[in-house]
């Protein structure tokens, strides 16, 4: 983010969840995953895989995340003003928000995004902000119409997939978007590299290959020789690549696109209505 | 669904926005997942996996949802609200609503949430709708209320899960919403049944087991030893299952829980309300 | 076997070992793959995923297989012949003979390989033996002339492949024998159905497509459209496939090709010389 | 091997046959996974997932290999010996056997070993060599009581294992030879570390975890905690590996164990006979 690599995010709410305990200097231990969780539920230890922590830790968190919902509007909006929001708010409180993705996109005005907005306990101190009455609410489609801005306004597209899931469907489809529902004609995305140990043969979308992509208008079938899957862990692969390329590639101006969403959709209404009018 | 065998459904969006195909009868092939992708794109045929389909589907589907969305209302809505509208307006125009899990579930009243509503044909046919300047939206915190408030109300509750993803922890995450977030204790699921070929060692969610879960209270912690987790394609295990129930289980009644909502979110603000006041 | 749908079985050594405990009536309990093995250490239980026997099991049978050594040959053997004999010995002295692989095979005269004959407790044992100064070993070229001569005598020829590993190839390089190494052209196996759930983009040979073994000549390219890789468990698909295949198809007569194997290689011999003279 | 960190090899045989294509020399190409099979197959190149090569390299591989043989006894051997010759040929004739890891282990007097001796295009030739009239053969059961051997002489043992199959219990199984089998108690082996992408929930050996290991006695049960599985593709992290050990850590003297073969054999031999006077 810092050096410009990093454009905008499509994240989990989870990943974003779990990310402000970083900011607010919260204590996470490294486990076993082999470890007996029955014991661990009788003495409030909360297990993510081989990381560890209190339950106090969501507690805490949760209390952070609804004193940030107090001032947001009471109205339907994107995720990326949310998370911009509870970025900026970290930065503010957070001992340490050079340790989180959040507050560093903050700073920078790197515009992120989940798919599935009420899928984490993000989402779930916002449902029950709702519950205590008041019409703060997450609009997925606020968030579909921005995406789709940014890849519009682009000249070049590519995105870096860590796994699979929901967030890769929800980068991709902005082409079909263009085409086959805003009926802007695009072409399809120039890059794609995703690091992922899912495989095709289960037929699932996140261990979809990018040629499937291409039938679908999503990536530009002269830039199929050139994608890439990587198989393995992010956790081993990124590394890598991210060490490789803040060493070897000159950094770029960063774009800022949480500042030019407003211009960006409307210059996506803008085609859409042209081409609107042009059909008979 | 027909035999009360299925209480509740949480999808993703993809997986809805295909099942329309099936009830306006329009024309899908079977073919192989090993086609040249370029050629197809050429062609205008859109693939998944080893399904084939004209680009026409896509056109025509898209058309249908939009005219489905005029006639719903002009502000943000649940998505179980949204499918059912979609199911019964597939009863009324579909050729084949018996193909139709949309047609079916709104025949029996059975609510259909999606944990990312954004991420699909459906998500980006009303993104348009919103382009268009409608101020319908889809509500991801009114699903997570409506789900924790069918938790809530159950005596016991479980879960078979296909394949993995989001729509694992929408559901899962019904229990900490109810001890962590709405300070009401519930001690987790009864029942945890899921299909999938995903493995544990890669930490994500959708490989994570059973007994992970248990440390979230997600799982109760005596319900673990019955938890089961059948390794492989769920489009193998899912029929031999539904043969097995159908064939040995007496039908239940049908719990047509989308007629109840409202009832079943005020118990639950309820007891949310009860709560809180009882906290010092 | 039986029904003369099985002409001759590649096996780990470890699948034949295991397969007498059955013939000789021992006890193997179904356990959890999540019990704690060092406790299962202390107590003398064996654990193979979730299935536990007492380590008796182990001493007993190795008891058994070193006895049937002694009525062997004091030279190197075909694992066919070892295969045989074990089975006739099961016959002989098993209490269920019906439950073994081995024992119905030497009943049928089946003939069974390993590829690997010195990686299970089978091998062990015969390395024990040859410690006690006897020169009886395994002789596994016996092996790859016997399995090449019988591709080499068939009309057709095909394999159904449950897993991978080390027998996969087993059969399959019989087609390279003929052609690269002995010099008589076949043009590769007519069917390939493997159940696996191991996939290509790792690089190994158990996961390899059918379409790779074409380039190898191990397949005829004309038959590859009809090859069929079934990812899943072989436990879930094997036993749906035979029970189709036994209810709806006639059986054929057996082939008991143990009992031809001298004819199979003296055709396979005459194949080759005739060969190797007409070349330059 | 060169630093002393390597004192012996399980393998496969394909990955000694083809690694004599780099002593030797001979042209082999990166492509791609996705080329058409059948084209390939008519103009004569194989493919190894993405590694191609003309069969010829293939047919003067095999040449070498049966010129080879020619100087070996006309009786059973070892695996170990026949890769020392192999190696030992390939570093007078080869061109580059400083890329070539049979040809280093020769120049070392490093024992390989492979598991399944038949079942590769080494084992296919030394079958041709048979069918030519010849003794040679090579004898499974000296592999494992020469495995055996290394194993009961060592005071620590333990393997580092890529990806699974038949080489790693090849492996594993030394420990239950000497306690099972040979009736000398050792307790299992102190270290353990698989690369791998396969999983336990198979229920497969590949797969299967240090923790199962440990109750059939392979592994230490007190060594269990510091048992490492790292998910991943070997081609990734061996190189990591091995540069952080070449690194960090300081070359140890090189066992040269091919030249001790017979000394250790002797003590293995003298153990098992010992023990089993002792015994009633």
């Amino acid at each position: 983010m810092e050096y410009g690599f990093v454009d905008f995010i499509i994240s989990t709410g989870a990943n974003l969840y779990h990310d402000m305990h970083y900011a607010l200097a919260m204590v996470m231990h490294r486990g076993d995953f082999r470890l007996d969780d029955t014991k661990l539920q009788q003495e409030g230890v909360i297990r993510i895989y081989d990381i560890l922590f209190a339950d106090k830790v969501l507690l805490d968190t949760d209390a952070f995340v609804r004193e940030c919902l107090n001032s947001l509007p009471n109205r339907p909006i994107a995720t990326s003003e949310l998370h911009h929001h509870l970025g900026t708010q970290l930065l503010k409180a957070g001992v340490k928000p050079a340790y989180s993705v959040l507050a560093q996109a903050a700073a920078w005005n790197l515009p992120i995004y989940t798919s599935s907005p009420g899928d984490s306990s993000i989402g779930m101190n916002v449902a029950r902000h709702a519950l205590d009455g008041n019409l703060l609410t997450l609009d997925p489609l606020a968030d579909v119409n921005e995406t789709t801005a940014i890849v519009h306004h682009a000249t070049r597209n590519g995105v870096i997939i860590l796994g699979g899931g929901s967030p890769k469907n929800f980068y991709l489809q902005t082409q079909p978007q263009l085409w086959e529902v805003l009926g802007i004609h695009k072409g399809g995305h120039d890059y794609f590299l995703q690091i992922t140990a899912d495989a095709p043969h289960w037929g699932g979308l996140s261990g979809a290959t990018p040629s499937e992509a291409v039938s679908w208008g999503k990536i530009k079938p002269d830039q199929l020789r050139s994608t890439v899957v990587i198989y393995g862990d992010s956790t081993i692969a990124l590394p890598l690549l991210t060490a490789y390329v803040v060493n070897k590639a000159q950094p770029r101006p960063r774009k800022e696109l949480f500042a030019k969403l407003e211009e960006l959709l409307k210059e996506l209404k803008d085609a859409y209505m042209t081409g609107k009018e042009a059909r008979p």
